[in-house]
């Protein structure tokens, strides 16, 4: 077996952490902006990410959701009125005091002292509280009921370790608001939209995820249920991927979400709130990512298929594009995954090597290289992204299909490559996941015995109070974290891991980002 | 002629601004949040918004742009930097401090004195220089030019006088950032927006607009050429709907974007910028709406056709259901205007007289109503929001095809609608434009004689300076401004109406929002 010279620099075996900025940097997707804490998402990244936006939006659309638009500012005594809210959530959130930029006494601009804001602006950290204001005006009977909201925002919560995509000071989400006439339909609501990002995650963007209820020390505050889906990186961490929370008549007492009902009496709303936000593009470089850079599953690459006509700057370059450009319409006029083929023809200046590399590092799925000879032939130089080397030769595992071939089997191609690094990404998780540990200090050396250890399932009796706070500082000891209660996993049939008694579920257990 | 009684309370005739609210709240289309100077953009309004972004993202995509993110937040010292782009802009800008709350002494919450902000942080007002920042970084050489980037953001700029839609200190926007390697070419690409502004506002909002080079005094601060597309108003304003900016090398000198040109030496890049906002909304209610609400040309309706079956809480209802389920099905299943027909079978309870109302003052374009007798002859009710009414009668001018007639007739009814009531907004603006206005003293009895005035076209001299002061002195005695030089208008031919000397162009003369 050859060796391969792979197109990063660092390994993901070497150093996770550096492996994951280098593909970052490598594949354009972002940029540290010089404004603290916040990121410049590159036309790549946020290719990816309006990808996830549509695809995203149309579930949420398809099960009745309407977008609207709240204000980013919040009145700070939103905040005072959900203290409880407060409690829980950091208090880092920037905060609007002034309305006017003034020239200082020593040059330079200051906030001009005469235009200080009476009551200071939070630029939203969530708009939980706007959109239950919102909520309480327009629902007035039954007849309202359900109301289903969802925006896609920025917001800001003030992080003093920022990580890109995973971390950052200003970050894009959706965040969906609903409110329902009674308990069962929104704990059944809250369900639902967990399904659909479990499907979003698995379908769209090939990533396996577990659906399951956060134990009660993980819930949102406020929130009477949290479930999450989780999913696992390539270093054995859990990523929480998206949140659905029945939030109980809380958030409905604090806001006045109320309805008169059937009967002519007034009752409470029942709400639900739920997000997913450009962490998610972490969660797809860091599962699908490899040693050349970035992998994307068809769905979410905002290039599907590249084609790199190898010119060399001769007026035999015309013929080689237009050689090209009949490929490129004829894949444009097909769909794969259920949409019409996303294809460019890069005829930018450069070297087509450096090129190819480049398109490598970004993930493109496929790569077709044409150069003289391969017209001359009527074939292609087809390059898949997840089969990217001939490990015989250490070399790209070029396919030549001739151009008409090419043109009818890359959408099936495509259709597989889906499926494919959903695949690999499952029995990587299955493989990393231990069950039928029995005993604590298994779960110890299990964490202890490998670098990228993976998760483990254990049965516990699911204690609250003092107990569960004991349970949390055991883990949090070995920097491990309770992920979530596996939606539809094996009733428990042992003993409780953390105090010996009978179990009642089984949770698992990881480090987690 | 019968009296009609019209679906709203306030005449466009008696008071436009009054009506223009009106229709804002009966349409759901906005409200107020609470938050000064911000509205909260309902679901039907943001659904007008969501298509107008798909639709011009199309556009904006298939000139070789990418969308990209880059921070709200925009330090301080970029504007001291840029002491002249300052100068222009308005410097109400809400200023972010402090990065915590704290509980205050009195109680409450507060600002934490001790998480002060060394720079304050400026929320953008637009994204010029932290954009410019970033090309700089991008661009080193001419290979990597032409740059064409664009971003949909919120923007904030502190106003003292809002009005929705129009004016808000928080609003949507896109701002499209190109970068060149020569003057030409960003000349050229200056113009390729404008004019796809202008197929945007005609051809997907059925907007008819001028597009012209606004007169020297009313440019974007730092730009060598602003160009607009301005739309006439039901009462005869001006609206500007979208600009587009030939900055020259100004903003490239002030950000550092420079390249290494063919020849190995350092050239200066040439920039563009242009936007188009939230404020278009307020342009189509104010072209299109009528006295009984809004009025959408189908490309922007969120709901294109609503099926309204009348349903009385019986038996009977779901038979009832059946019948426009099935038109519903046909017609999603065909395409108008070159996208899948968006269709609604309104089952909500309420009573459907109220509920043809509400879709009427919504401005959706067909409602189709259908009682059980509609359904025993196999036929349905057929509403065109473009012709609400029988003049004759008074009445609602409801058309009766069979069901099968109106599954195969509407596809191409929404192509006439958005066609015709195109016409009939550019139809009204020319009968609203006077040209061959020699005197001031004209220009001034012009305006004064009727409530709802219109446009006046002159000749100019394109004076500069001192000159050109006195001109806007002038004007703006009258709450005149000129609005833009329209592209392809005839030659000058006389003398300026301001100066007395040979006149150089025509200029549109207009009262604005």
């Amino acid at each position: 077996m050859a060796q391969i010279r792979h197109a990063l620099n660092t390994k993901r075996a070497d150093d996770f952490a550096a492996w994951y900025q280098e593909v970052i940097s490598a594949a354009e997707m972002a940029e540290e902006s010089g404004v603290r804490g916040c990121m410049v998402i590159r036309p790549w990244g946020y290719g990816i990410w309006e990808r996830m936006q549509r695809l995203l939006d149309d579930r949420i659309k398809a099960t009745g959701h309407s977008n609207a638009y709240f204000p980013i500012f919040i009145p700070l005594s939103n905040f005072e009125r959900e203290a409880e809210h407060v409690e829980g959530f950091a208090k880092e959130m920037a905060v609007v005091t002034h309305h006017r930029l003034i020239a200082g006494p020593e040059g330079g601009l200051i906030p001009d002292p005469e235009a200080k804001l009476e009551e200071p602006l939070v630029v939203r950290p969530t708009s939980e509280t706007i959109i239950g204001d919102a909520m309480a005006r327009w629902v007035q009977s039954w007849r309202d009921l359900p109301l289903k909201l969802n925006q896609w925002a920025n917001v800001v919560r003030w992080e003093m370790r920022t990580r890109m995509f995973l971390r950052t000071s200003e970050f894009l989400w959706q965040e969906g608001h609903t409110a329902h006439a009674d308990e069962a339909e929104a704990r059944e609501h809250t369900l639902t939209m967990l399904e659909v990002y479990r499907a979003f995650a698995e379908e769209d963007l090939s990533l396996p995820v577990i659906a399951g209820e956060k134990p009660e020390n993980e819930r949102f505050p406020g929130a009477v249920e949290t479930w999450s889906i989780e999913a696992m990186m390539q270093d054995g961490k859990a990523l929480q991927a998206g949140t659905s929370h029945y939030l109980g008549t809380n958030f409905a007492h604090a806001s006045g979400i109320k309805y008169q009902n059937r009967e002519g009496g007034e009752s409470l709303c029942h709400t639900t709130s739920w997000g997913v936000s450009t962490r998610m593009v972490g969660g797809v470089i860091m599962t699908h990512g490899d040693d050349d850079g970035l992998r994307l599953p068809p769905k979410i690459a905002p290039q599907q298929v590249v084609i790199l006509p190898m010119l060399r700057d001769k007026p035999e370059d015309d013929a080689l594009v237009e050689y090209c450009e009949a490929l490129r319409a004829t894949l444009a006029a097909q769909f794969a995954v259920g949409e019409p083929i996303r294809v460019l023809l890069d005829t930018r200046p450069g070297k087509a090597a450096a090129k190819r590399w480049d398109w490598v590092r970004k993930g493109a799925p496929i790569i077709v290289e044409v150069g003289g000879r391969d017209m001359e032939n009527g074939v292609v130089s087809l390059l898949r992204r997840d089969r990217l080397w001939d490990e015989t030769t250490g070399k790209p595992d070029f396919q030549t299909p001739t151009r008409v071939e090419a043109g009818q089997s890359i959408p099936a191609i495509l259709g597989d490559m889906q499926a494919a690094i959903f695949s690999e990404a499952q029995e990587r998780r299955e493989a990393n996941i231990t069950r039928g540990v029995t005993e604590f200090a298994e779960v110890e050396k299990f964490f202890a015995a490998s670098r990228y250890p993976g998760w483990v399932e254990v049965q516990w009796s699911k204690p609250t109070g003092a107990e569960l706070e004991q349970v949390v500082e055991r883990l949090k000891a070995l920097k491990l974290t309770m992920r979530n209660v596996p939606l539809g996993s094996r009733p428990a049939d042992g003993v409780c891991i953390f105090t010996g008694k009978p179990a009642i579920e089984r949770v698992l257990l990881a480090k987690a980002y």
